[in-house]
């Protein structure tokens, strides 16, 4: 850390009240400061001030009963594109995944996508129904599924159209942008196998049909073997009940397949001897190929990763030198296994370090440090599944999938990097 | 959960437009009902009410950059009890952990306890020096700390006092205000270690002593062992910046030892040959046993656990039948390998169900389902750790240590649960 450290951070509102007066002035370094630091430690007088932050009293314990974040931090929120829909009830906005570290996103930063708005639902009016193909129709209160068995496990729910607008070639400027309507919370509810069970499904019961008390409700069917094996109706995240945004006071969690079929305010599930074909399983959520056919049943989110830092709205805010690059990656599939950085557009690779081992349909954070040398880079990251699937390059799936497609955009992303450390979304081939 | 639903929820302002009118007033079980609704797969009409939110539209995704909980869940906030100091800047709250489930606790309802208030610092001012025994005495930046490789780990927050009020006796009337000292999340920083050795640790320097940018400073030692194994210097929690009330922009955090260590504001980290044996660490967070003679250096949180519901802020709301039991167990010594519950006070146990494998030093979230038949309980819950040591009872801690301590409480507790469903602080012997 001895060179390299610009004034920028300075420049950004630096205050008057600095720690070590004369010091931080002069330099800004570590190992540069720390030449004043060990001046002092032989004798030579540091002027101290007192700072205002040290010279009083803060807040007490009765100020906040429910925190936000500081003030400093009010750039790291959900953002919306106006241009992408035609009303903002029925549109998407994005997590900041460009400010943010570790795995575990925060419920108040994590995307939202409606299809009619997010509604208010008390608990007291709340009501799940079990119909269909089932021995016993069911309606549970809020507090009847709070009498069921739960269980509490973390998993990313991600949008199938993230990363969408990079089919045509790479459009927003921004991590936050193209990879952010993604997020990762531990949830806690009833497997729904169990309430499955407490109907009592019949033989010839084969697809569940879902459904929110939204207006736009919503529908997707599921298959039976995947609504018995790891999908829970879920009533907290993050520890704390789930926002209204996020389906207060119930949602569907379907692991590892895409965020559409996770349903909102979940009303209904019909148990049925084959899919419905809703509106939102075949004129919307299938993949438009080259041909004129269009894939459906597209419900697992395959192997892919993004840089978070640096990336356009992360820029490098110091000079040469030591550089931590992070970003996050997941998959559908199962964990993550490994994942790569390329520094050069994919013409060289280096395994990035893993800050924990990859979990099951949860993001991983993965890290890379480096000693910049100050020169551009063409920053990626490849993400590999317990599978052994690998992710693929934007054109080695439009190879296959043409680029009429919205949904299942999970191609290796670029980032340019310049030397003064600003970065641009950019395509190489 | 074919019986026992009563109408209390109903009768907890139930909403006027039913789900399915006619049937939710005459019952309120699922199984109950089930009846209507198989009833109404016969052909018997179901007269269907549009409901409100699902005939218009809900919230833009334009609406709220940044979410709050739901007004609906205003109740789940920390909480200050007014007569446990003299002034609220320098007291505590309460994490509302009888509310949450799962074992990530949100920063908005994380517990605080501060000496001097909760400060506002900006990264701009942010300083960090390491001094003392080093071949380099150090200033670093808050960009200087984004330099250095990071790590990610969930650890648990238990401060020194949780519990504390009952030595002497059952007194605070919910797990909020007895357990609720303690918070877990996920950190992001960089170990102390990587920056000690940026300092050069001299060979005489045997122990650190850290302190705050607060006006208390709240400085503690600790042994070199300990700074150079798992401590961190961590800017990030759940993913993003530390709350002002955690410490923004930088905390320390030590790992499964008591709360007070995790020095918020981190301002100075000095090496030294020996514990500086601060106010905070020989008045404060010593414990005084009955002769009189006081414990000093207890830092690591034994083990301990606590039944969260039913319990005296949430009390059971239906009859008997289905009952789902669950609390949190965690040990400052490691992973969590076992937890028992008892509904007698002791006299006998039950395994509980892990709802995840332990993890070192963070929380632990178990389950029990039992079928309640009505009569009276006496709630305990008793942890056990990768090390073999086994939570103890109140009484066993006093054999011990007296009752003169405020601090490291980790004995059993109890909760008496009535027919009614309503339950109680008390102690059993």
């Amino acid at each position: 850390m001895a060179d390299g450290f610009d004034s920028r951070h300075g420049g950004q509102g630096a205050s008057r009240r600095a720690f070590l007066k004369g010091s931080v002035a002069a330099v800004g370094g570590a190992a540069a400061v720390a030449a004043g630091a060990a001046a002092a430690a032989e004798g030579d007088p540091l002027i101290l001030e007192v700072q205002e932050w040290a010279s009083g009293l803060g807040d007490g314990v009765d100020a906040v009963p429910y925190g936000m974040p500081i003030r400093f931090e009010s750039d790291v929120i959900r953002r919306h594109v106006e241009w992408l829909t035609a009303d903002p009830r029925s549109s998407v906005n994005f997590t900041p995944i460009h400010a943010l570290d570790g795995t575990i996103t925060p419920q108040g930063c994590a995307f939202e996508r409606h299809h009619s708005g997010a509604i208010e639902l008390s608990k007291q009016d709340y009501r799940l129904m079990i119909n269909g193909l089932v021995e016993r129709p069911l309606v549970f209160t809020y507090w009847d599924l709070e009498r069921f068995p739960r269980e509490n496990h973390v998993y990313f729910c991600e949008c199938a159209a993230n990363t969408g607008m990079e089919w045509k070639g790479a459009q927003l400027n921004g991590a936050q942008f193209t990879h952010g309507m993604i997020h990762n919370m531990e949830y806690t509810g009833v497997p729904l196998r169990i309430l499955l069970e407490e109907a009592g499904v019949k033989p010839e019961g084969s697809w569940i049909y879902v459904e929110g008390h939204d207006a736009s409700s919503n529908g997707r069917s599921i298959p039976m073997e995947k609504a018995l094996d790891d999908v829970l109706v879920a009533f907290k995240a993050n520890g704390e009940a789930l926002r209204k945004e996020h389906g207060y006071p119930v949602r569907l969690v379907v692991p590892g397949w895409e965020g559409n079929m996770w349903v909102k305010w979940l009303r209904r599930v019909e148990v049925t001897d084959g899919p419905v074909e809703s509106r939102e399983e075949t004129s919307k959520y299938t993949d438009l190929l080259a041909n004129g056919i269009a894939r459906k049943w597209t419900w697992v989110m395959d192997a892919k990763s993004v840089i978070t830092s640096p990336s356009p709205q992360s820029p490098i805010l110091h000079g040469p030198g030591p550089l931590v690059i992070t970003g996050l990656a997941w998959s559908g599939h199962g964990a993550i296994t490994r994942v790569d950085v390329s520094l050069d557009g994919g013409v060289s690779w280096q395994q990035a370090r893993l800050a924990q081992p990859g979990q099951p349909k949860a993001l991983t954070r993965f890290y890379l440090e480096i000693d910049w040398d100050g020169s551009e880079m063409f920053l990626q990251s490849r993400a590999m599944d317990e599978t052994g699937y690998v992710q693929p390059t934007k054109d080695e799936l439009r190879a296959i999938r043409g680029t009429n497609s919205i949904y299942h955009n999970n191609g290796i992303q670029t980032w340019w990097v310049k030397p003064n450390g600003e970065a641009e979304n950019v395509e190489v081939s």
